[in-house]
């Protein structure tokens, strides 16, 4: 693994542990085992340091969803196999919500930006998902954006908040049987 | 109006201007016209007042939804009605949105304990509509709670996360087309 690799997955793990306040790039250059110089001629800052992680995390889940969609499957066999797949990412799933949690309490503008450009790009990505299918006759004219956003706020809902006023987090089959039961079967032809 | 009921309304216009820790009692005074001290022959500190804010709001919005539903009309109908009066009630709902995300910041247990308490009653009062419309036969079987989770969960996105990071509020047909297109649709026989 490259030292690029080794560092953002340091930061990775801080932010996870100790937020995104209370990470330094001290902290981070320790778990990295790296020298906080060697840090400094990658990334200039704590900002562009998450800013890459989250690059990297869309990259790897768009990667993901790509990977396990089949071209020409039924648009509910690809919605099914994509969710599955999203799910294995849950832990960094709620990593991004205690960060958007804990970015409403600091307002850091760049940190507002890359958080508002991810559900941006979730929502887009879904977004032409359903068009496609609408246009192939799979699916039902349907409000795409607003599907979309909806798909994507109660997927986080399900994943990130569940867990803050119940005793346990939900399990994923009963994720995976809601939302095919009910959003995705509503759009279904 | 008696005084305990235009405390509570200044209280409530304090909260929605400024947030729940910059609200003094002074300001609600001021707010009120009352002196302070009639405040606390009422209420013992801003708690109980923010308590009392909400128990209230609890009870309106439950008559309210009461009162535009027909016994014995079919289920979507009553939904619809439902989430159309509901709908009225937005900038309360924003409101009270503003607080839960200031409360994730202040972690004022009290406050805590009442905002789940909101969330747990919505929640099961929807859960029971859901259930006794299954057992008439008008929605199919499916997990009531989760169900009624998602539409608690997505009625806020909508209500109150999609103008964060838009130029501007949903409409409200807006609202109830998707809902009523894709959630409520899927549940019925």
């Amino acid at each position: 693994m490259d030292r690029r690799q080794e560092i953002l997955e340091a930061a990775a793990k801080s932010f996870s542990l100790f937020g995104y306040k209370a990470t330094t790039m001290d902290q981070v250059a320790k778990i990295a085992n790296v020298g906080k110089g060697t840090i400094y001629t990658f990334f200039a800052n704590k900002e562009e340091l998450f800013n890459a992680i989250v690059v990297k995390m869309i990259h790897e889940m768009r990667a993901e969803a790509d990977s396990v969609s089949v071209e020409g499957a039924p648009f509910e066999q690809n919605a099914h196999a994509r969710l599955m797949r999203m799910l294995k990412f849950r832990e960094t799933h709620q990593l991004y919500a205690m960060l958007v949690d804990e970015e409403k309490e600091l307002r850091t503008p760049a940190v507002i930006e890359v958080l508002e450009t991810i559900e941006k790009e979730i929502v887009s990505y879904i977004k032409t998902k359903i068009e496609k299918a609408v246009a192939k006759g799979e699916l039902k004219p349907c409000d795409s954006e607003l599907v979309a956003y909806l798909l994507f706020k109660a997927y986080m809902a399900l994943v990130a908040d569940w867990g803050k006023t119940h005793d346990a987090e939900l399990e994923e089959q009963r994720i995976v049987a809601l939302l095919s039961g009910t959003i995705f079967k509503s759009l279904l032809v």
